[in-house]
């Protein structure tokens, strides 16, 4: 692409970093914005600048967070000895969502994984492990996407805590509800079948 | 969607006003930031920002432009008296790139869409209107995209040019070269069939 502009050019070159956006989707944003007030452009990189530069993690959980301990970590309501292990906020919204869970959160901030250079001293892994040592966990609930990045994550973790006295679980993977069996993976339809559970308790939900 | 931090609520609020990029996508783009240096959102933001309060039009064709007068414009080696119109800048990176045409640009920055609120007068016309009375004009190829918009916006120029001595043209529409038959659909099919050129000249290109 030549560019008639090399301010044009570097404000799409950085557009186009951004996972899945390509030079052209680029190009379009960025012209977009060029046609919009100036206040939609100085709303969005003052946002993304603040957030980068003021974010902080909860100190317990290590989900995003705007105080030094979040939300949930916060509250007494919540169980504290319910640790579930996620891989990043967004799961943790989606299960808050639910409004099912009562316990804690544990965000590793991503998955164990060989290829991208990712090995357990880069996830917050230790201070989970640490959690567990120091007692008062009586469960941990493993939701990490079911690849093998994931299960071999869980795995690394179930190591080091099999050994305390603490229920370790995952979350029940199967056909979605509301979806046909017809269209399930076997792979999926297989474990559904294998983890079934008793008809009374698939009614509680 | 429920966030667990105002910041980053903010981000993607901010990020999913741009066109096409959902809460999901923005969510996605803006925790890819977060996990990056932070140089790549001060890169971002910084860009942005230079490119919304630096950027210059042209003053003789009004494309984007780093200079009072564009690259395009200055050459004396381009024939001043061709002006090829378009919408916007993208047209004119996609025609430089035939490397074929060798006149000038005069891109309107839209076109007439009386649904969208965009009338004559807050697109670039009149300048080219005075450009054609002033002389010095021979031929306006009209590129822009057809649609009813744009040939709206074609045949209100052309009202206003047509009693000058001056060729008006649009750009040939037709079946993409490589294109199969088939697979076009009979508007674009039918045009080039009555558009049809000489062969001789069809084998120039
Ligand atoms: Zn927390
Ligand atoms: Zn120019």
């Amino acid at each position: 692409m030549d560019f008639p502009s090399k301010l044009l050019e570097n404000a799409v070159n950085e557009m186009a970093q951004l996972p899945g956006i390509g030079k052209r989707t680029a190009l379009r944003l960025v012209l977009h914005l060029l046609r919009q007030p100036i206040e939609q452009t100085t709303g969005l990189t003052t946002a993304l600048d603040l957030l980068r530069n003021e974010i902080k993690y909860c100190r317990s959980c290590y989900a995003i967070s705007d105080t030094n301990l979040c939300e949930i970590c916060e509250k007494p309501s919540r169980d504290h000895s319910i640790i579930c292990v996620v891989e990043d906020v967004r799961d943790v919204m989606a299960l808050e969502n639910t409004q099912l869970y009562k316990g804690i959160y544990h965000v590793l901030g991503g998955k164990i994984s060989p290829i991208d250079g990712v090995g357990p001293s880069q996830l917050n892994i230790l201070p989970l492990i640490d959690k567990v040592k120091n007692g008062g966990v009586t469960e941990i609930i493993f939701a990490l996407s079911s690849t093998m990045e994931g299960d071999t994550t869980n795995f690394y973790i179930y190591k080091q805590i099999k050994d305390y006295e603490i229920i370790t679980s995952t979350i029940a993977r199967g056909i979605a509800v509301g979806d046909e069996l017809q269209y399930a993976d076997e792979v999926t339809l297989g474990r559904s079948l294998i983890h079934r559970v008793p008809f009374e308790s698939s009614l509680k939900v």
